[in-house]
């Protein structure tokens, strides 16, 4: 991860493994940060803990499953809403693919998207204190594609702190 | 879980979270361990990494994830094989249900199964080192459908130590 940032502010999980950059304020995001909410994607993430699955039907035709950092796992066995500041997820998606070994699976192919919420309240007031991130490849993707992050979640779980996925048991 | 057990033999993952049990010797299972391998169901595994998802067609309509323990995901990442003594998999299974949402999602429902492979050499020399175990509702499924674990393993995936699943990026 890119370290010459300008405005920078941190938030580590209780493990160590996630950082988060954002130098929004300086308006000059670093090359890997989302547009609009300077949101990278968390170190050490692929390691967090598993919090649901799901799929997106075609023409996404996804596999996905979103993980959790320790503050948000923890937020979300004990059913704490809203998600207290530090909680990041990270959902990974996957074209869904024709298992080559057993005819009733369908099973990840390549990833497609990274996507990942990060609740600061002070940081951003004006997203209900969430920030968003959408990457393919490691890069993000445009600031239209960010626009709608937002909207979608106002709009469809905003009662449940903007967040879609529930806890899986 | 039920420690009144006779010629137990436990593994600890790298975390002590794990550790199941088996007194498939005595002839004497443990109410909770599996027929013919004598496995349970690993403590703290909700909180293990993440392996893949998956999805099963109708009848059984699933969402699937695969969970393992630091051994198993350590050996993953080396591309071990055969998996080391000491690796657990376990998948959760649940009912595949619209979300009511977002219209293009599908998302867990119900608990179905959850089924576990315990890899140990000398315990299970007979089923090329792994012990399976499927369990509803906690409790372990009958004999009958515990041997159509091995055939099927066998017979799909011999060339991957015969386990199914891949890591997902």
């Amino acid at each position: 991860m890119k370290l010459a940032l300008l405005g920078v502010f941190a938030i580590s999980s209780l493990a160590l493994s996630a950082a988060v950059f954002s130098s929004a304020a300086s308006g000059v995001p670093p090359e890997n940060a989302s547009p609009i909410y300077g949101v990278t994607i968390p170190d050490g993430y692929r390691d967090w803990k598993f919090i649901a699955p799901a799929q997106e039907a075609p023409p996404l035709d996804e596999l996905r499953a979103v993980l959790g950092n320790d503050i948000a796992v923890e937020a979300y066995k004990k059913g704490t809403l809203p998600f207290p500041d530090g909680s990041i997820l990270v959902k990974l998606a996957y074209k869904r693919e024709q298992s080559t070994e057993f005819a009733p699976a369908t099973v990840p192919g390549a990833s497609t998207t990274v996507q990942v919420m990060v609740k600061d309240s002070k940081k951003y007031p004006d997203s209900h204190g969430w920030g968003f991130g959408r990457f393919v490849n490691g890069k993000p993707v445009d600031a239209a594609q960010h626009e709608t992050c937002l909207s979608c979640h106002v709009g469809n779980v905003k009662d449940h702190d903007f967040v879609f996925t529930r806890y899986a048991p």
